[in-house]
């Protein structure tokens, strides 16, 4: 276990640019910057889907973003850039309205760099080609590959991607970025390809925790900053999972607990409530049989051509029956308050991110096992670079809080961060 | 309280032009009934937003609804015809992918005749021109209001809507068709333009429980064939909000109970589970919270054309806290199995569609009192027509079930159709 380190770029964050106000100089140097990444990795790193090299921020509207470049998984429609899913069945599709999460942003001056690469409808199929770019021998992990290794890179500060299982998240956390999965239903979902509506959560990544806080409140004005207490009191939630946890995961996080107990903040062992060792199949049973009604249009619009693993969601391989569809649906309703519950009085919940390093090879994206039940129980999740495992790939640590409290996870996020960094 | 009578068409069904196979002769004679009916109400009905008078049958490839027109709510995008949502931000939206819902019927030969009219966004906002066919001083009800519109007078055989609240089963008992608002996440929702997702849900109208089962059969190939007992077992519920009922949706499911024990079925009086005159109290929380993203992006986009209804929703008007919101979700989590636990054993419970006639005047839809319940816990429902109040206008009547028993629902429904007819 090291500290992260060989930054793979000195690019300067959103957060970082915005702070000097400037007659759009700044935003064409940051856009320059952009553009010499991606020069410099996209070649091998293979994050983007398609580029605008020609994008302009001159006529970037005055917002959150002025004239911050980003890149957008391309499981989200957008009129500037092709929308293709990594699907062949949508080559060359050109929405003519952007995606809702796109409209926002752009709304707050930001410019959309490329679409970032992504698994297949960000569900099955056809994986990316991207490659870890801290090794690329490894998977950056998915299904929001290219938004990872483009933020890693610095070929964008932003990359927006989507989470129904572990596809932010997971990524985030091998490729050594930050990112948050906000709660569900925070940011709208409208352009989005969907996968598993009670799932699919619009997420992003970026290089700081200030980033993330900046995205959050482009969709989210109205809700009040704030004020953390001097002591943080955060749970360590072993999950039920634990075993899948591996020596550089279990590492990251007594380190983080050593770290935040030696500037004097709390750290309790805590468990999960009653039955929580049912969470992950949960989600799982949701997301296939939603998958179902999901790729019905595409099985019967090209019932030859379709992945064979997508057919598979539609004709119900896993032979799912409505009684454990329910089953499922009303356990994750009654789960939501029994976390909650649980997690009452603590600033935010420490919990793994991942199993470890950034598995060999491109066709394993990795797996989701720390994920899927946050997913499952729409709570905001938020995680942090800041160390390596035993092949030096980055391991993140992963945070988590009720619904809604986004805001106040993420400052105890920046928090945290800063204790991280200076050790 | 009469039978309804006085029929506006006399244009078959789609199960009945379908029951004889041909060579897409029966489909050109039902189109030319469609445009004829057409020709004869739309004037002054206004049922359609567009209308494509060339659309032609003899390209449908078989399936379920060879050749049959349909009309589909225009806040569900398109190719063929604009989709404006009704809304003065979209004139001559022109989407270039059809909604996954769309594809399907298209795949199973339905063709799209119109884009059938609706309130703004399936919400708030602009009120449809449309008029109730059976006195055109009366709304049709809304937010599907050209839909029912369309299928009452025989200009299409089945069209789609959408219901969040009431938007499918009050406008179809409004203007005495039949309709199925089945359970929530069974039809894909891609291509429609959201207003609350985890409530959202695409509907069909049809003047025949067999029409709505056709096109159920397009979205649920697999589910297997009921067989109904000789003795149906229905639960009559008047729901916490009886005293919204008037005399002619009291009578007409009075006289519902009375045919059915006529017929050697079993009524029972039933309870719902405790807490349950909450119900609308949370589906109302769902719907705006959920509509406070729908609206952000065109809020940014038009901060001073977007109707004021609208902005309201982004802005909050309304006060929803994060607790609240909280609250209500973990709320319908709980009722929705308590619910059907009050349910098992019974074929449907019967309940009111509508409080009762269609309202005079247009500026109203009429109130979604007894629809908001039944969306909130996500189970199919289905109205039925047959009874008039003092206004010699329609009355529906409401069946329910349990979530995924569409099939079994719809059974149960047809049965009680034919008795209802043949009195």
């Amino acid at each position: 276990m090291s500290k992260l380190q060989n930054r793979l770029t000195n690019n300067p964050t959103a957060s970082e640019i915005l702070a000097s106000p400037s007659d759009h100089e700044g935003a064409r140097k940051n856009l320059s910057d952009c553009l010499a990444a991606i020069e410099q990795y996209e070649a091998e790193v293979h994050a983007f889907a398609s580029i605008d090299k020609n994008v302009s921020v001159d006529d970037a509207p005055q917002g959150l973003l002025t004239g911050i470049p980003i890149g957008i998984k391309d499981v989200i429609e957008s009129v500037a850039l092709p929308t293709e899913f990594n699907s062949p069945l949508y080559e060359n599709h050109q929405p003519v309205r952007d995606a809702a999460c796109i409209a926002v942003l752009k709304a707050q001056g930001a410019v959309v760099l490329g679409k970032t690469t992504t698994v297949e409808f960000a569900s099955l199929g056809r994986v990316a080609e991207t490659r870890n770019p801290h090794n690329l021998a490894h998977t950056p992990g998915g299904t929001s590959s290219g938004s990872a290794a483009a933020v890693a890179t610095g070929m964008v500060p932003i990359a927006l991607g989507t989470q129904t299982g572990g596809s932010t998240i997971r990524p985030a956390s091998f490729c050594g970025v930050a990112a948050l999965k906000p709660t569900w239903g925070l940011v709208p979902t409208e352009g989005l390809k969907p996968y598993a509506p009670s799932l699919d959560t619009i997420s992003w990544m970026a290089r700081s925790v200030a980033d993330l806080e900046r995205v959050l409140l482009c969709f989210e004005p109205l809700e009040q900053i704030p004020q953390l207490k001097d002591v943080l009191r955060i749970g360590m939630y072993r999950t039920p999972y634990w075993e899948k946890a591996d020596a550089s995961t279990r590492s990251a996080l007594l380190e983080t607990v050593r770290i935040l107990e030696s500037h004097g903040h709390i750290v309790e062992q805590v468990d999960g409530p009653a039955g929580d060792e049912e969470l992950n199949q949960a989600q799982d049973t949701i997301m296939h049989a939603e998958g179902r009604p999901a790729y019905l249009a595409e099985s019967l619009q090209w019932p030859d051509e379709l992945h064979v693993d997508l057919r598979g969601e539609v004709e119900n391989v896993k032979k799912i029956s409505p009684t454990r569809i329910v089953t499922a649906y009303d356990y994750l309703g009654s789960m939501r308050p029994a976390m909650e519950q649980a997690m009452s009085g603590f600033d935010a919940w420490l919990t793994p991110a991942v199993p470890g390093e950034a598995p060999a090879g491109l066709q394993s994206t990795g797996d989701a096992v720390f994920n899927r039940l946050w997913t499952g129980l729409h709570v905001p999740c938020v995680t942090l670079p800041g160390f390596r495992g035993p092949s030096n790939l980055p391991v993140g640590i992963q945070l988590v809080a009720p619904r809604f409290k986004d805001r106040h996870l993420l400052a105890t996020a920046a928090s945290i961060e800063k204790m991280i960094k200076d050790g």
